[in-house]
């Protein structure tokens, strides 16, 4: 190990190769109950200086562990599968490398954050949307799409919108993917398969390579713009909206990653848990729940989606979606003027003192309707305070620096009613048997899934409620799988779940790991179980 | 080889093992100027069958070259890329495993053909309409998906429509991916994805394993439908159109893969050359090429497309056709009702003789508007008779029983006006050169890119034109390629130009390949380069 860091200080500038005590605990940090420790944290700033590394990695056998910016919330953020590995932050390779404003993409290395390339968008009037997520400004596209990650808009599914990449691989060969690897090839971020097998998918949720370029699709701005919510009463409503909803997705109507979020979800978005009010008892009292409801002026359960396209077709999506919700829930649209015209209101409200919290609405509508056109905030990062005891500082929204405890539990369901209410009769005897609320979204994220989003909030200054959320996790985990509802993606925590030895698809994936990275070196443990010595021959 | 062929009707019925002299002949035809011969023909009947197959063949080192129906027209047909496979015809394992009406999507084995799963959705009432290709009723849906073919709809994108594979590796394992491999998995048609790596793309344009099973998605009839053709006068209002439909199809107003063909290709769907009007001179005179076009009424090109969705959706998509067009071409919308009414008008304006060319008129407009409601004929396979010195026979329309000679080239390029006038500017001296006409189609196959279908095609019973059609073919390819306009696809004599053996992605192919099938028993030779043999370690 000590070898290996000496090696990469010989071929690395200074500031490039960091085993400080600091350096190391704050990368050993994580949202999860338990992070791990790596042996140096080394920062990379081109292609070649990531060739220079994994061939030293190789020589000494060293495992080295990718991070794009280390904001990987809820699912081990910036920490390896296993203790002592080389993180290799990628943070400073950050080049927007390309945007094309006739086909709409751009190019990117993965140390570029969802603020970086939104502000490129604007300062250089590209007229181009891009799709983010939740994540926080800091956060790195790359990162989120090789995890398979989503956002909110016509392009929220992130490895569906990617196009092209370049990967390093164990022994230090550098791949393109699609066309890329050819010549002056034209359609290299246009076209995703190329020609012969479509590689892609291979870098996805594994430790294949480390990507270290990537083409992602943008969307030109829409002639028209229109939010709408729907908000329901009842638990079970959900089962309605899901089924009220689908043909419209399935029309290519819905066309946007739609979420619907159950109560609980945007309670933590707009504070923390009740503990006064509750006089310090969890889970959530039932007429503590109503109490908030009532309060914040929801329902159950709130989809929440934008419709975009011309100024006809707004129209005539908004007609269907009236037509589909019609009697079943209370329905509000909000188009861009609705929206001016609610900000130029509000201060005076205010000032009359006339209105219910119209602050409060105007602030959640306005952080609505940015992430729906893309542009990111550190709003929803608040979502990880639920279960604070102390109120954070307000000068930081890293989760990490609040002690915000966050075990995100992702089963991808198809997309029924009867499933949704599934998942939900599942999870609520788990949530409340640790004493958690069953904070729920589902996203339509296709024209036929799913993904719930279930969130265990807990507070990691408490030892005991830690504990607590690592058995919810896996009690949760257990059940969903049990009935056949598989997590899109998996924590740290989750991965030993995934793969079974004896069958085929697992086997296969290990078989192209140990082909392609014999000595496991690139993150092992990371969804692909490590590798066992090979038997003789 | 005979020892293979003994073990292989020792485990499977008489009728499943055929060597016989007819069968060889039949098999080794093909639309190309050369096909290649098979040791003997195996149909499996089910997933069983083929583990079997396939691990006889291991054991004996036999290439085997599966084929779902044979029909891959102008790329190979039934042929294997080398003489003497064993050819797994899988057209026996026809079975539609399941058709889900609720989530709109089938489960299909490779026999199932377009004609067979289009009877079955309107038999059963399902109110679903499939994506076919113009390959015709009798060929495979699994085989195009897998060599990534595409259709005419919103689900044109055959691959990215499918859901879930099942699939028999080298060495007898079957592997599913998705969701498939988890006990009781929900989702395994509805989420491409899974967890862990997603291995489909694998499986597509190479030779790791055998599909005997995949998810196809389906589409809710849509309540409203709107057929819309251009037409432009000269050859380089490809441009003009190419540049005003992109934002449309970028901001999903035209979500279909829409097709812009040249007059050459609308002639030879309407008819044969005109050897008689030329004297017999090639390639077609250009004054010839203007009778031509005004006797069918055509400009040099047609944009032809569908708009689908609510009335009100539909509506706003014609307006934001009409406007994205107006001034540059002739706009005809053809809706249901319309169609009705030409239906109706038809026989009697023929009747009174009114009308020039009613019937054709007519006949064009059904086969179009059955290809754009996923509805397959056999009417695109009439275009290999274009070369035809002799009219063929009006009972087949099987390409390999009139000698249709016909040699793909299909290169993808990005969606700009530019680019399609320089792939044209590529191919027409090549064409010129060999005496053929350069029949072209662009198609818009997602929101960023095309993909050219151009055409050699040849009567493959003129031994010197069938020999021009092969140097004509590779000339295009070659100067596609050095201009970075790379084939999306590949027919046998194309694929020794696509591997670079000092190219790290395939090298990675062939490293995969050697892992999953070390012996290189599946299709040798299929996009992946064939194996050398190792060398010592």
């Amino acid at each position: 190990m000590n070898a290996a860091i000496d090696a990469w200080r010989r071929i690395l500038r200074a500031d490039q190769v960091d085993d400080s005590e600091p350096t190391l605990s704050r990368y050993s940090r994580s949202s999860q109950p338990q992070g791990t420790r790596p042996c140096c944290v080394l920062y990379p700033t081109c292609t070649s200086d990531v060739q220079e590394i994994i061939r030293i990695a190789w020589d000494y056998e060293v495992v080295v562990y990718p991070i794009s910016r280390g904001k990987n919330w809820g699912y081990g953020d910036a920490c390896a599968p296993t203790d002592g590995a080389a993180i290799l932050d990628l943070s400073r390779m950050n080049r927007i490398v390309e945007v094309n404003t006739e086909l709409a993409y751009a190019v990117i290395e993965p140390g570029v954050t969802q603020g970086q390339l939104y502000d490129y968008l604007q300062e250089h009037e590209t007229g181009l949307w891009m799709d983010c997520t939740g994540a926080g400004l800091d956060a790195s596209l790359v990162g989120n799409t090789l995890d398979r990650g989503f956002g909110h808009t016509r392009y929220g599914d992130h490895f569906l919108t990617s196009c092209g990449m370049e990967a390093v691989l164990a022994d230090g060969r550098v791949l393109r993917t699609g066309f890329g690897h050819y010549p002056n090839a034209k359609a290299s971020n246009v076209y995703p398969y190329g020609v012969g097998p479509y590689l892609d998918g291979l870098f996805c949720q594994s430790n294949y390579g480390i990507v270290t370029q990537l083409g992602l699709w943008l969307m030109p701005k829409p002639e028209a713009f229109c939010f709408f919510y729907v908000t329901v009463d009842h638990d079970e409503d959900i089962a309605i909206m899901v089924d009220a909803l689908r043909p419209l997705r399935m029309a290519g109507i819905l066309p946007a990653a739609l979420h619907i979020g159950n109560d609980l979800r945007i309670f933590s978005s707009r504070g923390t848990y009740p503990w006064k009010e509750t006089g310090g008892a969890t889970p959530l009292p039932e007429s503590e729940r109503v109490r908030l409801r009532k309060m914040l002026g929801i329902g159950a359960w709130t989809v929440g989606s934008a419709l975009t396209g011309t100024h006809a077709h707004v129209r005539a999506s908004c007609a269907a979606v009236r037509q589909a919700v019609r009697g079943l829930g209370k329905l509000t649209f909000v188009s861009d003027r609705k929206m001016d015209l609610i900000r130029w209101a509000v201060p005076r409200l205010n000032r009359l003192g006339l209105a219910k919290r119209p602050g409060e609405l105007l602030e959640s509508l306005e952080t609505l309707f940015a992430t729906l056109k893309g542009k990111p905030t550190n709003q929803a990062l608040r979502g990880t305070h639920w279960r604070l005891r102390r109120a954070p500082a307000e000068d930081s929204d890293d989760p990490l620096d609040v002690g915000g405890g966050l075990m995100w539990v992702s089963p991808v369901l198809p997309m029924t009613g009867r499933d949704a209410l599934r998942v939900m009769r599942i999870i609520e005897p788990v949530f409340a048997r640790y004493r958690f609320e069953p904070l729920a979204t589902f996203t339509m994220i296709n024209e036929r899934a799913m993904i719930a989003i279930l969130n265990v909030a807990f507070d990691k200054a408490d030892a005991e409620e830690s504990g607590a959320a690592v058995h919810c996790y896996h009690d949760l985990v257990d059940a969903l799988m049990a009935e056949g509802y598989v997590l899109y993606r998996s924590g740290l925590s989750g991965l030993s779940k995934l793969a079974d030895e004896g069958d085929p698809f697992w086997q296969v994936a290990s078989e192209i790991k140990r082909t392609l990275d014999p000595k496991d070196i690139i993150s092992r443990g990371r969804y692909i179980p490590p590798l066992r010595p090979k038997q003789a021959d």
